[in-house]
């Protein structure tokens, strides 16, 4: 279906979205953003956790007015979705991360930005200075590397840092180098001195490397010591983790597998939040992501225990496919999927969102 | 396989009705039909609901005769399934309703019809004066077009309401927009001033318009008021909203999620069926429908408590196929493949199938 | 894989026989043969519930001699397993009835011949004079038919009935019908007064026919009556009919849904096994056929309390695909299968198969 | 994807062992590779029973330093997998068993060895002459034969014996036999005396002939009786065969299905290894082989209590697609997938692997 102009970024739904991202994206960026760990036993988990709940329907509500409003860490934003800290936005869109901060910042919508990002953290806050925006942090081989990350990051106006815990050594992701997929020759935003380098590497000699494997929960201590910004820990699959995070001193605890891009066989997401909510979730934040595609999704991790949730590839297809246009759109449409999905169970207001809307499945 | 003449509807068993309509319908037209929300996961499990049933024989009892009479809200029908309202007939075959009503007529088969029918409903009533036939409504912006309604259905011999309640907003059918399917070209038999109105609406807006947003179960007491037909309230899913339609004076309940096309992740309706039976069943007629394609269906949806089923899709499929003779055959077929599986379960009536007809299913 | 002369019958293992008949015979035919009920869920479940059971291996037993022997009814067979009666085998290999009858009774099997072949109960009596053979009756419209058929049978040297009680009307065979088979044009070999009868009826009509659905457990009595030979009783897959059937003095029942091809989601044969065997396997022989492919089947159905199995499609398959040599070729097949799936858990002779053999599945 | 040289064997990745092997293999060479027993059952349970695990993973734990290495038998081995015995590796590659022994030797893997390999046990002793390595045993008919083999392994320096139980007869192997595999033209290192000879036998005559079938547990003690090598036991699936094996004073079991290539229907190895560790494992030492291909198999299996896992149809991929370096590049491969998912469940060492990290899996 042939679209044009500024609002026609090259899909009509939700469903279509991967479709057309994946006809303008060359071979091996989409390996990069598709492939998964492993056989990606964990990354068809997280999809199918969310599509074996059933949802209990209630009718004559008035459900005139559907409010999506919600805070993060004390912050407004206007949905309980946000974009997650995807690295490398440039191979997939000329706009990259610029895009996607102006498109999440216009509609309200939190943004996370990558360490790896193609654009400085600098310039993405330049592009939508508005906000809300907050800094995705890896760990760095020297921890004055750290340091100076964390502080630019302050200077630049994020508001809270996203410190991600499940990538100590890379995935083994076939896929991704089946695929061709080189990042040696990818230009990093965040200057050269930012891990991975931005010089040539193998990519079998890439997925190799050890990256502050011998990080401990130490390190969120020294992260303390340098920044008093929120700290949320990314990459907790299990009540344990949980806990320590709140131990040290976490504002909230991301509930991921990377996207199934980390440990094949990780849970997924979703099958691991009823844990970590149990554990902390009266104490702290708790987000998930990983497989979230529809509204539904959103309602059902809400209703499981989520505070929010996190868009990772849905946000990359639709860059993909209409730059800043698509991601827009993208938000749009999952808006109104949300908004429908409240409306057919009867809830006005995210926070009218609790577990009595999901039904446990037939056998 | 090549038929032709009145009797010769292009298929020749229930097995082969879609794909002999899915031949002759266009592409839009066949999205609509075709379509569910979402990711259409309750469109299939309608169907996986009832194929995941066992049913036990009976052997040398004598069913020479098999009786599929019974009746509908005290109406005598031959048959214990009924033509469930659906839209735009005219989207699939010149005869319309008109064809739907003469072929479900003359067969003795209750016909509930359309708000949104693509002939108006004093011209389906004059079809086939015989009846038996119900108007199924969808409450109106305004309450004076719904009276207005109303009030033609009754002069027009209609003899119950069926009262829609699962449709406040559209669901998201993604396949029906990405099918390129647009509503707005389409007239309508109730005439302009009927919801949706019959000028073209862009199919993306279409979808996202509130329709009474705001009703209530107020809105069931204000329809008492305004006529005496009896009212079934058509897509109940749960016990609670069973009761509450029970509570404002239903003469009975539809278990329906819409076929699929409005929540998705819905439960299957024969999955929702046993609790609302168990709420509501001693004290009002209960119906379902979603995914009845066979006698077998049949037979299992009233062992589960149901009086009668209804047929959406099944009857669209023979109307594109044959018009009125196809929705003939496929009665007809209908009615051969409930008796044999009467037979060979040894019901020979309506009242002798009950739920010791199913068995539990091996692991 | 071309092969030629007597003992290559197109087929190299149990694995393609199926698809070397599927070769060979002609589309209507096949049809016929391939057809189940409905939407074939009864047909598919008979092969999974074998599939879903898991053997318990044994080494180090000493099984250089394999003893395959058993007696059905007091008469000594070479194997636990014989060729159901099926119909119409001339359709599928000029050699019929006689092809199987003589290919089993070489290799020691009990063959079951219909009421409705292709050649007459005699000429396959004198085709393979020695035997074992039973003769399956279908009660017929008039009582003195039925009587005139079991004389016959008795004179020609036919050891037991074997009374099909499943089919009072005949099951909606939707593929069949779409395969274009038509059962009017087809001689019988028990002649024109047989029912069904041999003159051209529309397939259409066929499957519409009643045929003695008035029938009741009288009528076994009345069989009583006019004979001496033992009878079974096939089509039984409830402790109910079981137990009706000994009442009035079945020799035994056969555990059968007709392949599938009567009442679709009916339990898969070995699923209802079990209960049978429970109610009636103290008092009587129980066999059981529907879905058996190798050894291991036949393994599994013993070890669940079945005295034989019934090859029904497997016989037609080797029979098109090769004529006698192909039935014969096939039972050496299955021998050597049922043989080596002794050996590897570690039963000798077929009284050592017992349910320490099945394991449970791990989940 | 071309490549070039010693270190590029065709694949990229363990994902892709497999393809490139069956692009350079010949059909039947690779219908014999690839064939399991039956329908494959076992074969494809195997690999599922692995990925029906959940992996918890641990966050934050210092996991710079991963140590791979274990002891088998008390020899030192790098990792805790090892080379499964495999017949006939010249048919994959002119390098046969001398590279998969150059291979594993050099990366201080263990190799078991066939008996009935391409090339002699004393030739691949030579390759190699470091090991460790050992030698798998099947019963010949002669005794003395037996004898022969163990005295020339105790010469050559091989240090364990691997008794296989489970093949007292082949298994039937449909589609092997299907793909035209004919043994009889197979050279056999070990000599023309050792069976099955190297003498053409049709394929039909192979699969049925008994293979001292009539040996039982004494055989084991009197293996004893002629060697002081320590003796593994191969082929064992239930508590009740481990306890006979260990009370014969094997040093340990395998459990083992024979790759899906014996019993079809026999549990998958995985399903069976937690009986069988219950049962001996506290006095022996228990592997495992079938359907392992990456490192979270290897750590499942130990996690559920095996010591060691085996390779067998990894290593014949990995031996066609590129010899001696494919191998080398295989085990490469497992090691980081291993370290990889080691350090993402935060485990440094074999020894502290334990049941802790599995999960149970949502439902």
């Amino acid at each position: 279906m042939a679209m044009s102009g500024e609002d026609s970024p090259g899909f009509l739904t939700l469903s279509d979205i991967e479709t057309a991202a994946s006809k303008v994206v060359l071979g091996p960026a989409w390996a990069y953003v598709k492939g998964g760990a492993g056989e990606e036993l964990t990354m068809r988990a997280n999809r199918e956790a969310f599509q074996r709940n059933i949802l209990r329907p209630r009718v004559l509500v008035d459900v005139e007015t559907i409010d999506l409003n919600t805070n993060l860490l004390g912050e407004k934003v206007t949905v309980p979705f946000y974009v997650s800290p995807t690295a490398y936005q440039g191979l997939l869109h000329s706009d990259a991360e610029l895009g996607t901060a102006r498109a999440a910042s216009s509609a309200g919508v939190l943004g996370v930005f990558s360490t790896i990002s193609s654009r400085s953290l600098e310039d993405i806050a330049k592009a939508a200075p508005r906000g809300p925006r907050w800094f995705q942090l890896y760990l760095q081989p020297e921890a004055k590397t750290t340091e100076a990350l964390v502080k630019r990051a302050e200077r630049a106006g994020y508001t809270a840092l996203v410190l991600t815990v499940d990538a100590p050594v890379f995935g083994n992701r076939d896929q991704t180098v089946l695929g061709g997929f080189n990042v040696g020759s990818i230009p990093l935003g965040n200057g050269p001195d930012v891990f991975p380098p931005s010089r040539p590497i193998p990519v079998d000699q890439l997925y190799k490397t050890r990256k502050e494997a011998s990080a401990t929960w130490d390190a969120l201590d020294r992260l303390h010591d340098i920044t008093s910004l929120p700290i949320m820990v990314k990459g907790i699959l299990t009540a344990g983790d949980a806990r320590l995070a709140v131990d040290h001193d976490a504002r909230g605890v991301i509930v991921s597998n990377h996207g199934g891009r980390q440990l094949d066989q990780a849970p997924a997401s979703l099958d691991a939040l009823p844990q970590v909510v149990e554990e902390v979730g009266s104490e702290t934040e708790v987000y998930i992501d990983g497989g979230i595609r529809r509204g539904s999704d959103i309602l059902i991790a809400i209703a499981t225990g989520a505070k929010a949730v996190g868009l990772g590839r849905l946000v990359l297809w639709a860059l993909a496919a209409g730059g800043e246009a698509g991601v827009a759109k993208m938000i749009g449409l999952l808006k109104e999927d949300l908004a429908t999905t409240m409306a057919l169970t009867g809830r006005r207001t995210i926070s009218e969102i609790d577990g009595s809307v999901l039904a446990k499945k037939a056998q």
